[in-house]
């Protein structure tokens, strides 16, 4: 991913949610609140709710909520090391399967670095 | 997915379970047979049959098998608002990490309709 | 589970629901109440609902949440040969990895057919 | 689990097929059918298809699944040494979410050898 | 869970913990002891790493594993609404499938604040 | 999956490896040993364990995972009836969410016959 596929992927990300929310009934809309609401600041700051989200996504191997929480971890100054034991622990608790995710993850890592 | 894909989606899927039984041993033959055998005609009907496969398809989050059962969804018959609600409880059922299927879920229901 | 077991299973189920209410913050709360209306008769007839959360339950392997539906789905009067076919799709695309909780559900079942 | 347990454990699995058997329509008699078949002797020694089936089952964490087939492990002779790296595999690729399944399987083991 | 249940959950643990040391290969016992170097104190602190590790057991909804963290957590000195933001997180990313262990979450944690 | 792009596969694997290993911290390192010594020759043969690996990486549906064993099994000389087999019990523990990774395991066991 370089910066311009990061781009395309907030914005067909935000093209889908559209279309979601075009059919969403009232439990849908309330459950896409819910995931704002759950992240944000609290007696937790933002920053450890994100790699939080990171770690969650990580062992349930979602490469595209991956993506996200990355994108927003990057933005609440996680450092390289944070992101890096964070991920060690995603990967010691899900096992040589997350690898593949990682190597993704890594990678979109790196790039954001870039910007 | 537009009109052409969705029927490359479906050639693909032809080819390769050709593979597959160029293969498969009785056994796996078997098990090919029993998968449409369970969605066939009983005493639940099989719309509400290929929903609960829906359901199941998206909260074992299985991208794949979710295209097939909303082709097979909409060829039986089911509303706009009867598969939103479908996907409402597998929203709620396996949490937010279903979401990314739900957008190309509800994408491809778009399309569908168009045709 | 006999009639005595099952009356159990529901005063702890409450029990443990009013002890995360006690802690619940205004997320938590908002959650345990989408999981009640995705539920609710819409153009999907409850029974189906039930059905479909019986399935998803059962795939995701969760027996708490199978006996929860699987009480409600009686309620709703589900038909022995409807449970039967429900399950028998969770069977074919959960594996057989599914048969232990497949076990407990039958088992149950009986049980509520006696009470 | 003592000699009694595994006794116990064995009729208990017995007592509970016998009750889905009453329920089973043909798809599930089928499944149950395959569910066997797959383990026969075939190109690959039961032997080795037992352990595939102790990998699989444990790091999709089932412990019923599991105990089964320790119990055929043993039966098919496996080894010490062959089950311990059979589950060091099942370890690495699952992550440390499986050792709670790990500390049963090896009571399991030892208390098999004791018989 | 009381103390004594606590005391005893602890004493169990270990107890098969020891039993899969006697069997542990070379793999196996390195694979324990990366499972405790990546809770150390780094760039993350101790208390954040437990938190990860029980966000990350709840998705996968493994209660032995949350059971343990909780404990951690605890001797870290999480707060109330930090547990329930966390858990909070789990079970919007998780979906209705955790409540069960989040039941038995929020039983523990009363039990250890009691001590 | 022809030639060339199993040759891909291959160098983009070895790439985003590469990634890893800049970031990665000593536990990292660690796992990724492990992930090599437990399908080293021991007391299972190499040929076994990576069938293990292979059926552990199928009922996970992990693409990568499948794709990486299935080139290590060629490599072993598994024959297409030990191929099949391994998967038939993959498909009858994982059920019929695993098809989607077994159409692509044989296209790529062809294709690996073909060189």
């Amino acid at each position: 991913m370089d910066e311009d596929e990061i781009q395309r992927f907030k914005e067909e990300r935000e093209r889908l949610n559209d279309i979601i929310m075009d059919h969403a009934g009232l439990e849908t809309k309330r459950f896409f609140n819910l995931d704002s609401q759950v992240y944000e600041d609290g007696q937790i700051p933002v920053k450890w709710k994100e790699m939080m989200g990171l770690v969650a996504s990580t062992v349930l191997r979602c490469d595209d909520c991956i993506e996200y929480h990355i994108i927003r971890c990057k933005k609440e100054g996680v450092s390289d090391s944070e992101f890096e034991e964070a991920l060690s622990i995603a990967l010691v608790v899900g096992g040589s399967i997350t690898i593949p995710h990682l190597r993704k993850a890594f990678e979109l890592w790196d790039q954001l670095k870039e910007e």
